[in-house]
């Protein structure tokens, strides 16, 4: 059993659940469920509301008939479904939801006045509407504002990269929320948090096990384990979250049933489809497969001289009577470079792998890309894959957790990295073809689509180890549902919620986390060129620690200058992967984004930016001023003593001051690495360690 | 139980049982035992010899009485006690033994014309006479050749870096020997095997578990693991080896007896006598402890504001009623330095740490120290602390498994280097004043004094992963016993030994093995700067992998030069530990050894050594040449085939074929690390990628 002290406000995170001193509106403390009151997800609506209503007020609402009939009228909520709504209602909700393409739309209607309904077709969409007015409660808005809400993408997806064993690939937050010692084992009432929060913000679709499929996540499949899987299924169930697994390619004959796992072999075919049809006994509404499939060493179908079109339709088929997808990566590269061949590009293989397969994948396979063509650093250009698949279902893969941008030792918060994903415009369709357009489906009219995130909680008491990373769970959640959304005004409604509504708490939360990307940014690898990171863990700088390494992972420094030269007259050919007029942006000195610089180009240190500063003085600059932006969020944080409860305010400081020594450590090594490479002073003569 | 096959001659090492074709002299086939025939020792020195005459000849040697009375004298190999000689034999050799100050020392008389006697005045000796007998017997030596043969060295011992769980911290050659699942647990069968390899070479100490002593191995002082700990010393007892644990200096608090491991405190100090007893009523004749204490993260007297002396004389008074002895490991340093405090200096900190204590420590504590004031890189000067302590016992330690210096993986034959070692002259009582005289205790007459090896052997059939890395744990052996002995004898002995009398193979081996170290250093790190290796594991290239860690292992390489300024003039006075005139030499540009320049001096890249050759030059030529000697030595063994059995022909020759990538990787990584720093190109115009 996790052991949370009372007093600990991190656990509830965004749902906090103190009385409200202004108290609630009328229209709150009654309320009447439209639907069948069995349905699981419709109760966890209800249950939500009277729950929400009674931390404000200490009262529970008051139940009510939907329809009061001839009764005197009264300020109410009213919840439910389209169709079990009463008249007047029902008119006016379809109406408002006639344009909405999700059934997990859902309209906001006044009611009598003051009062409000959350109407959907579905009990999913009441939940996700009935947290939209529990917000609108929190933060003291109007209840009765007429909305409707449909969420952009159809999957809103968290990868957990989780362990049998209770171990968190790449995990800052503590062990495993559902696995101990080999075994699916949770505490389901933690559980149960964890569900709510996530329904709180939409997600739907929850892959509980790591890609990186070790023996004991293989078993998953049996009849051993899948009673255990069930019983996870069954917690997220009523909050609307499908269950997803990864699963190993090998499967069939790692668990010793077949010689074969090649996917066009009828008996590796025969072989998943009564592995399928076992999950589903056991989870009617089980959501599909994640599948890494040779990909960092895993097996897939190369093994068999087949492509990932055939594996991953082969899944496919056997998923597709249940309702089921199959989520293939497309993270895929050659890990065996070799880095004397400066030809060779990791950032193209993704488009390389899979644009000759477009067309070929079925209609509930979608490809998970990364948002960046690498692998998640704090600065990438958008992947050319999104613009790359016209006629095959994407995901968009973002990774929450922090393993370049910090490890929840640093704030950063990552919604404006995202929003630039998202907002990027890739041209494939002409302008507007954006990443948002791309990933939920709509630019090329797929039937699937959606957005991923690499989940950062744990069994840690704040759920994320740094209590500021919740507001990138958060976020990831609200722009996967809605990627218009702005960033900065996700992290206004998460303080607000999180830490409540005295105006310097929210000044200073807002500013930290609006200014932890880009000083993370200055004070790590420099204008896009990554990877300066300790190899393995990725903890820390060592300039040159994957320089050498087989990963692909270079930059080339030397006496003269550095960054990696992708343009098509020169370099790789990468910036050919992109449509004009995104191809010729990168492909030009001139042109390039300054922090995408040494991503797209190898210049000497005396190049000088867009900004008039060289790269050299850019790079100092950079490093000092990350640094001191370290220093003044420490300053703003400290000035919030006795303004915030002390077990949150002194979790977040001891993170700070430790981030302050990390920030210094990585200024240091990065400056002295580059000063020691071209020996050029400082121009502002501050001191540079030899 | 360890699946051997019944054709892998690697299995029996040096001491390989294939029939004599020359057959075997008239005298060994009768043989005499002189002493207690119950003694173990002196019954496996009887053994060995049938055995080995067997192996030869197919029969073994018809036992005789030791005085033939009046019966014709006839030419037969006595062996046995001093005291229990037959009278003539015994004055012969108490005359040759007279000078030999060690109870080890064995004398070999002729007998009746070609026979030869083995007399010494402890089992022991007579145990390692026969082994030596044996040599002669294997490479059709005459047995009769009078020789005294006493060990330098009081100890001879290796560390076994075991773990309980069955891993070997730094070990390339499988699993522990000795433990399998947290568990003493091993095959009597190969241990015996083992401790056979290992009294045949003199050693006669062993501590099986490693210096950094986990929650498991701490328990090894309890009642519960001291039966299995006592099996294991029953095995090596018969072959004159005793045994000795690593202990963890917290026991006391970490196993829950007491709230104080301080050593000034009765407590800890009866606990730890306490300890002592259990101990040798389990195991008469144990060794005694091994301790690193205070050095990375280990505990140790410093957490109570004692220091190594109050630490290790309490161990001492423990164990010194019982006859057993402490080692103390002086590796200790601040492994949480600053790189950018260019005046701090790990390889001043043992001669720092251990100094001032001269004096101090009882007679039963030797001070293990190690060859270098680093870490066993593949190229460092002898540590200072020789010649610095006079009024303590000294260890040297030698590492025989090849953490820096191939890992196994590449063939390094380590004499050579230990023989620079044995023979430096400290000059701390002036000339001759060698590392082999002080660890001896020779020098300072210190009762106590010994050479240990970090150990490279494990379950692998052949011992030791490479089979060519047997010859190191041989050398070690026969330099411990006798420093003088020359590094290409040795290597031809064993080769002799182990592959037999072809003279090609002998001559290929030969070349193999002395050109091995040279190599391995010339395309490694450059001009004993050290530490170009991945952070942890330490394999392959990394040139600034430990550039900027907290571990003080610096190059400080930037655009103009490298290297470590450690003289007294203007770097770390690190040069000043050194007595005169060693000092100077080190302290000079002028008079430094190129081999250890980067150790001792900071140079621009065009500095010009007493070679002739630029720095930058030296560099490209190594890494050039260094690859060609792999490619050499691949030649040389690829000729052998059919003169060697297949199965260990094949075996080396993939270890060759496996070192030639990684010597390129290492070759092109160094060179073109340098390159991209100074961009000075290779005067010969050789392809240096950029």
């Amino acid at each position: 059993m996790t052991n949370i002290p009372e007093a600990d406000l991190d656990d509830r995170a965004w749902l906090q659940e103190s009385t409200l001193t202004h108290g609630v509106p009328e229209a709150a403390r009654r309320m009447a469920l439209c639907g069948p009151a069995d349905d699981p997800v419709l109760r966890t609506a209800a249950a939500e509301w009277a729950r929400a209503v009674r931390a404000a007020c200490g009262e529970s609402p008051e139940p009510l008939a939907a329809d009061p009939g001839g009764a005197p009228s009264t300020p109410r909520v009213v919840m439910g479904l389209l169709s079990a709504m009463p008249r007047g209602l029902r008119e006016d909700a379809q109406t408002a939801l006639a344009s909405a393409l999700s059934d997990e739309a859902y309209a906001i209607l006044p009611v009598d006045g003051q009062g409000a309904a959350v109407v959907s077709r579905t009990p999913a969409g009441v939940l996700y509407g009935v947290f939209h007015l529990i917000r609108r409660l929190r933060l003291c808005e109007p209840l009765h504002e007429p909305c409707v809400s449909s969420p952009k993408n159809a999957w809103r997806m968290l990868d957990h990269w989780d362990n049998a064993d209770g171990t968190i690939e790449r995990g800052y937050a503590g062990k495993s929320l559902f696995f101990r010692g080999g075994q699916i084992d949770f505490d389901e009432a933690r559980v149960r948090d964890y569900a709510r929060l996530l329904a709180s913000i939409g997600v739907n679709a929850i892959v509980i096990n790591n890609v990186n499929v070790h023996e004991t996540e293989t078993r998953f499949l049996t009849e051993a384990h899948l009673p255990g899987v069930a019983r996870l299924a069954d917690v997220f169930r009523p909050y609307g979250i499908r269950l997803f697994l990864s699963i190993n390619f090998a499967s069939p004959v790692d668990l010793g049933d077949l010689p074969t796992a090649d996917p066009l072999d009828p008996r590796a075919e025969d072989w998943w489809r009564a592995a399928a049809d076992r999950i589903y006994e056991h989870i009617p509404d089980f959501g599909g497969f994640l599948v890494k499939a040779d990909s960092e060493f895993r097996p897939g179908p190369f093994t068999y001289g087949r492509d990932h079109a055939d594996g991953a339709n082969m899944l496919a088929r056997a998923l597709a009577p249940h309702g089921g997808v199959v989520i293939w990566r497309a993270f895929v590269y050659n890990c065996l470079m070799d880095w004397r061949d400066r030809r060779a590009d990791r950032a193209r293989a993704a488009y390389d792998h899979f644009v000759p397969l477009d067309g070929r994948f079925l209609d509930n396979v979608l490809i998970q890309i990364k948002n960046g063509p690498m692998d998640f650093q704090v600065r990438e250009p958008v992947s050319p894959l999104f613009g790359g698949l016209s006629d095959t279902n994407v995901m968009l893969e973002f990774q929450i957790t922090q393993e370049y941008t910090g490890q929840q030792r640093h704030v950063c918060y990552l919604a404006p990295m995202w929003k630039e994903v998202l907002d990027f415009d890739t041209h494939a369709r002409g302008p507007g073809s954006t990443v948002a357009e791309i990933a939920s489906g709509k630019l090329f009219g797929r039937p699937q689509g959606g957005v991923a995130g690499v989940a950062n909680a744990g069994d840690d008491v704040n759920w994320t180890g740094h209590s500021l990373a919740q507001a990138n769970l958060y976020a990831f959640g609200r722009l996967a549902w809605d990627p218009s959304l702005d960033s900065a005004e996700i992290a206004h409604e998460w303080a607000r919620l999180t830490y409540g509504d005295d105006p310097d708490v929210v000044r200073a939360v807002m500013g930290i986390l609006m200014a932890s990307w880009p000083a993370y940014e200055a004070y790590t690898a420099p204008l896009g060129v990554g990877w300066m990171v300790n190899p393995g863990h990725h903890d820390g700088p060592n300039p040159e620690g994957y320089e050498y390494s087989k990963w692909g992972t270079y930059h080339y420094a030397d006496w003269q200058g550095v960054g990696v030269d992708r343009t098509m007259a020169t370099g790789t050919g990468y910036t050919g992967q992109y449509h004009e007029p995104v191809r010729s942006l990168f492909e030009h000195l001139e042109t390039c984004p300054d922090e995408l610089l040494l991503f797209f180009h190898h210049v000497p240190y005396t190049h000088v930016l867009h900004s008039g500063k060289t790269v050299i003085q850019h790079i100092y600059d950079a490093h000092f001023d990350g640094v001191e932006a370290v220093a003044w969020m420490i300053e703003a944080w400290r000035r919030l003593q006795g303004r915030i409860d002390p077990v949150r305010h002194e979790r977040i400081l001891a993170r700070l001051e430790d981030q302050m020594q990390r920030a210094i450590e990585w200024r240091d090594v990065i400056n002295t690495y580059f000063y020691r490479k071209c020996g050029i002073p400082d121009a502002r003569g501050r001191y540079i360690y030899p």
